[in-house]
């Protein structure tokens, strides 16, 4: 293969959890570089609305920031150099600022330190992917909650250890799904309003040469605590108690938060994978021209969204296990703790949006088949209501007997084939007791036994009409 | 060795994380029997409230609930034979009630499975552990915040990647740990706050054997989920809005909580380790007869809460994925997702309870050396605050060669051990630009150059006032 | 509950993936205790071989560590003042040797250092658990080699990303889990034969005190590491060619083995489950007297050995984690990261353990149901060889126009329920192709479309055969 | 920013570990994409060699793959569609070999299946990374050697769970990291040497389309497993017992020693991050133009090297346990946990890249500072041979008196200030014992009590001269 193209290291190729979903735009190395010179230019208007240096400065590195070029390779070998983006980025854009107004290079990064960029940048990065996550999981929510209602009495086999327990209804499974996304809205939603932090903490935390500099200029007021409120505003970030350098909670508050969503998208997905099986049959997702296709089978149609939801899923939390970690750092700034978040949190906020964006494709276009439902409801002959039939019983032949007489008979029915009430009442009376064969019938009737499922629906359903107006 | 004790798999012999902290008594085997137990009377009494049941069984289960023994080796042989504990045990406590009344073992467990009891149970146990924890976490911010206060102008050096980077004070430092416990605090507080529910879903979620079992007692109002509120509450659980037997969100969000517990002291334990370090010397745990010993060396003194609970934090992560993981589950109950929650979950509490207690034990006896602090900051001979310096230059001499010049300096003073300020005067001069030594000495004294970091330590402090009010 | 019972924190009751194998016999706390006596004693031994204690001595420390009744409860207690077991668990053992011979007490763990005789117990513990590990996998791999012998050319479905794919054999199916199963064998035979190593490094690693104490006692050969050869053989470990307490090689390999084998019986559990659903039906496991039970559902089997096999798998590579990030450790014995592998060690050489016991019992037990597999393979009416079809037409009609042929018409032949070799003769005449329905219908014939699977069986038998006679 | 460059999502700007190492231009999309093109030639090459397709179609294909320019963008999309990218791959490359030869695009793929493809063309990456990874770990070995002959002799504070134990040489350390490197060369040298298997089973692991092609071709032999071993061999790789789809032992095997090096030489790093400490000061990095610079001190010169790699340790392992899970895969392919292997694996690599480039710089250019370590070592004025002096006590006043002894004379001398000996001899008379001031002295002298220390670095060396020489 021969190649005009610049290096590109990393486009998704491996990354089924979020190729082409669009969640490397909000993440690529492009979106970090105009993240960071958001930051420089926050903090130049910050310190020119406090004196601390000019504002022609600060619409100079406004301008220099909207028309930079910054060259991505030089950055990236800054990093090796300083283990760091920020040291190499700041001396380019330096450059870049210069080159509008040679006196507004000076004002650059004033009293700044690679951490606050970065950190910062970070955050306005994490708050756009939540955001677009958060309208997916809604979409997703919306889907969930007309299938939960479009299904809710419909029956079909409830599984338990991969065997057919009792019957539920198809809406209380899209319910309680829908209850996990719901879930996972809220869950992001807080994170979002409790505010995810600007940092501005300067070298070691005590924003000490930001206060120097503001001194220096004979800024009014000196206290540099009071930049931080701007400077969080305008990137769309909020502002922290104290420097967060090493007290990482926000990264923590992200990461459980991000192994959540996919946790609660990837329970649907394996949950999809299970039903779409040739053998169940009872749902399949939505298909396209060349969607789900097999490179050598041409009758195959791959439950593809699932899969690539499952796949984020396996994946998020050993990502959020590193940022947990990452809380354990020593000194005011660790070498190697904080360095090893940024590319976990990266990915990990790009398979949640990845996520996020195929379960929105995933429940609007999954099928389901309610015959096969019902056929596969009635595979075991009764068997997966035999629940109730033990309930009848067991006050008639004693609660003992009766769980052992319903085995015996499920047993027998199922080696015989024939049907499970005559089974019983056979075997009851070879063993004294006298049991109605149209009772039985009845009561082995699985959609006659779905319990609270469709009241179970509504409350689902309930909290989704109150959140969504919210 | 010979031994006539009962088998006693794990006391913590291996596990220093929380050994003897009393973490294991409110965990041990014994525990999450009492707490089946607890549930099956909860259940008993919610369902003779409802009519469901007798009275007089609900007091007779409770009675065996008191008085029973069972035996758990019965129960572990169990645990193999059905993949869980409650099948046998619930044949065992059976048996047991039938002693005190046999026709109220007829009651027992009644419309029940196996999840619904684990789930409530080990709910009670979370709860019980975070109450815990959460007191421990009460304490330990008490004494860090007596720490800020007493050495909130402390200087001591601000290290970076290793580094002695720019000064802060020993108070900040306690207020930063202070921080991470209070946002610790605030979490296991949420936790517990939004509320642990009960788990009351029937077979497969549907409550329909709760329902049969009402309708067969004729029992007025035959809505099973009406079970739940007066169940929950005889647990100090909450009411679910919906079974959570494959809506893992509890134990997602526990899971979270501790992680973060973990990370949070932690952070303080890997600090204090590096405090301790012989060459620095800036702590040191209290002392006590035979804490800290070694088999070998008698003059040392090690850092063993640190050493205990940064091991917990090196571990609870981990745990905290195999619970996150187990989100993702198949079916109305999963084969094998659902089953190895447990002794994760036991764990990371085990763990994280321990953590806690070591965290007390730790920040109530940490001793300060200030005057080790201010020759650690004298070390580099004001390189310390050649940030500061840099910030006067900048403007004297520009930017970069502020930055060459300071780096120089710093190298040559360190070579050849004379004062940076007269240094710097010198190299200064060659390139033609005249300072001050005066001011140099002036601005090179490291404890007037802590920034904001008194203001920052009153923050934390203020907070904390604010939530031990709460 | 009342109780008489001593302490047993934990014996397994949340564990269903070790509980009652045994495997918690190999590793509870009084079989640490013994194997940290046997390290003592063979100690004791090779010091006296050298002439650095007397004879007497070594015996009555050998005498004590049989009949010493060692309080476990004091040795935990032990845990938290010291951080490890071993300081209290040497002075306690030196009052139980003093007691059989004063003057012996003397030379009980001399020169020696808390970490040379944990590291070489857990040693000890490890080999006795990979023993009873390689025995089980050698019969499970005995079960499975039968298996697929016996199935060799059973035809079955073989399927990708849940659907049908293209035929293979049931015994392809268990030769494949044979082929992992054996290439676990092989790791653990590896780690075992590359040895465990005993631990003698004293304080730093540098066996000082071992030498000085040689030379106090005017030994004639004063050269510690002469002791290493003698003392581990004692113990059935190997010499290391230096000491690890910094390298921790055995650890992570051990670590790495067994997050193999859980991992290689966990892809034959989660594909029993699959085969076990109620819609498949395929195999199913062993039945026996309240196996498999439910608490609610008389009917019910569920696959317990694969679930349990399931969850030790979903939860061992975590804890492989924690055992592999020790490695990363600072200093000659870090403040924490050795501390942390103890209990994951012992946790994950438990789960392996009973991982491998169940697997004996799933395999050994398991049932095929021939019939079922052509059942299910018939499903697709021929679909599930469009493979082989595509691959016939291809070169008649081109190689885009047979693969979209026959998607369209494995659509239609599914929708409408017709013969595909049929719709496919009708849909061809139509694009102007003439196919013969009788070569089609031969062509879809899946048993007669299982490429080598035969041969692939023979081959990992024969590596079987090759393996065992070994 | 304005921005007129291509997409180019991830080029390690957030990825410390790897950034400018060189480790992507081995991993990035474009290798993947030639890897995949080898595969698919070699596969063309052995079916022509078997008289499967035509020998000029074989050569059309490998034309076509020199010359293709594919659009990777048009891959990744392709990703999202089929849950894989090779299926677009195999279309967008017909069309290539198309206008290089219309009737050669009729054999390309022949038989094949997209897992062969992508595992294939992964274990191509591995070795070529793998392989680059043993050459930068022989050259760090190097470095270490040379370190360990260096200062064999040089002696230094041993130091456990943070405080001085006894003394050691700074060769020994260095010859411990030797040790665990030329563990991580031997892990490496066996992976390679047992070799990276091709992938070759077609559809569902029987190679059945294989077989009917070549049937179809009429080739003389129609024994589709006859192509592996030219096929693999092609590829530089081995072939295979059996096909791999779900037996996931190349990936676990590869993880493992992934997580091993990168442990490995992350240990090294934090063991130079402590001794690189302001107040430690043993060692330090090469300093370079740039290189360690912060954003905000100049005097700063930060461990970025060990920094760098530690980073990398905190991760790789946490990817090990996503590649160890996927092992538990149901079926013949798995829906999510094949395709959660790709980009764990790919980052993996990459990160044990660059960790083995950076180690090369980091030994290479460590500077060691003999004159701190002397200066360190005496700090504690002879309570760091204490253990000696406890040896020589023991006898003559008792085994515990004499660790009572000597821990309340440290004690005293740290308080003090006065000469160890000093009070030792004191505190002995007072307690009736007769002690030797200068023999004392003579027990106290650090660099006289290294054991073994130089017999070590030996053994080690020796160890890499018989390695480097295989």
């Amino acid at each position: 293969m021969t190649t005009a193209e610049p290096r590109r290291a990393d486009t998704g190729l491996l990354s089924p959890g979020w190729a082409d979903t669009g969640a490397d735009d909000l993440l690529d190395d492009q979106a970090c570089v105009r993240a960071m010179l958001a930051v420089e230019v926050a903090l130049a208007r910050a310190q020119a609305a406090a004196g601390v240096i000019p504002a022609a400065h600060a619409d100079a590195i406004a301008t220099a920031a909207g028309t930079a070029r910054l060259d991505i390779d030089k950055l990236v070998a800054g990093v090796r150099a300083t283990a760091n983006p920020v040291v190499v980025f700041v001396s380019e854009f330096t450059s870049a600022v210069a080159d509008v107004d040679p006196a507004a290079a000076e004002s650059v990064h004033r009293g700044s330190t690679s951490q606050d960029v970065l950190d910062s940048a970070l955050m306005v990065l994490t708050a756009a992917t939540l955001r677009r996550v958060l309208g997916d999981l809604r979409r997703t929510a919306t889907a969930l909650d007309a299938m939960a209602g479009k299904y809710r009495t419909t029956p079909m086999a409830g599984r338990t250890l991969t065997q057919h327990a009792v019957p539920i209804t198809f809406g209380l499974k899209a319910a309680t799904w829908l209850q996990l996304v719901l879930d996972a809205v809220e869950r992001v939603e807080r994170v979002l309003a409790d505010g995810l932090p600007a940092s501005l903490g300067g070298a070691a935390g005590t924003l000490a040469a930001y206060q120097e500099y503001a001194r220096l200029a004979g800024a009014d007021a000196v206290d540099p605590l009071a930049l931080a409120g701007p400077f969080a505003a305008e990137l769309g970030l909020t502002e922290p108690l104290v420097p967060w350098h090493s007290v990482r909670t926000p990264m923590a508050d992200v990461a459980a938060v991000l192994s959540f969503v996919t946790g609660a998208l990837g329970r649907v997905a394996v949950d999809v994978e299970v039903l779409t099986r040739t053998e169940i049959g009872e749902v399949s997702e939505a298909s396209a021209e060349g969607r789900g296709a097999s490179s050598a089978m041409p009758q195959k149609r791959n439950p593809v969204f699932a899969t690539m939801i499952a796949t984020a899923a396996r994946q998020v939390p050993a990502y959020t296990l590193v940022l947990h970690q990452s809380m354990v750092v020593e000194d005011e700034r660790s070498g190697g703790g904080w360095h090893a978040e940024w590319q976990p949190l990266r990915d990990s906020l790009r398979l949640t949006a990845g996520a996020a964006r195929n379960a929105v494709d995933l429940t609007e276009g999954l099928t389901a088949f309610p015959e096969r439902m019902a056929d596969n409801l009635a595979l075991t002959g009764g068997a997966v209501v035999s629940e109730r039939t033990n309930a009848v019983l067991a006050p008639r032949v004693g609660k003992r007997a009766a769980k052992a007489l319903l085995a015996t008979a499920s047993a027998t029915a199922a080696e015989t084939g024939r049907p499970l009430p005559t089974v019983l009442v056979e075997l009851a009376e070879r063993d004294g007791h006298e049991l109605d064969s149209d009772e039985l019938t009845e009561l082995l009737r699985p959609a006659d036994y779905t319990g609270t499922a469709e009241v179970l629906v509504d409350r689902v359903r309930d909290r989704w009409r109150t959140l969504s107006r919210a």
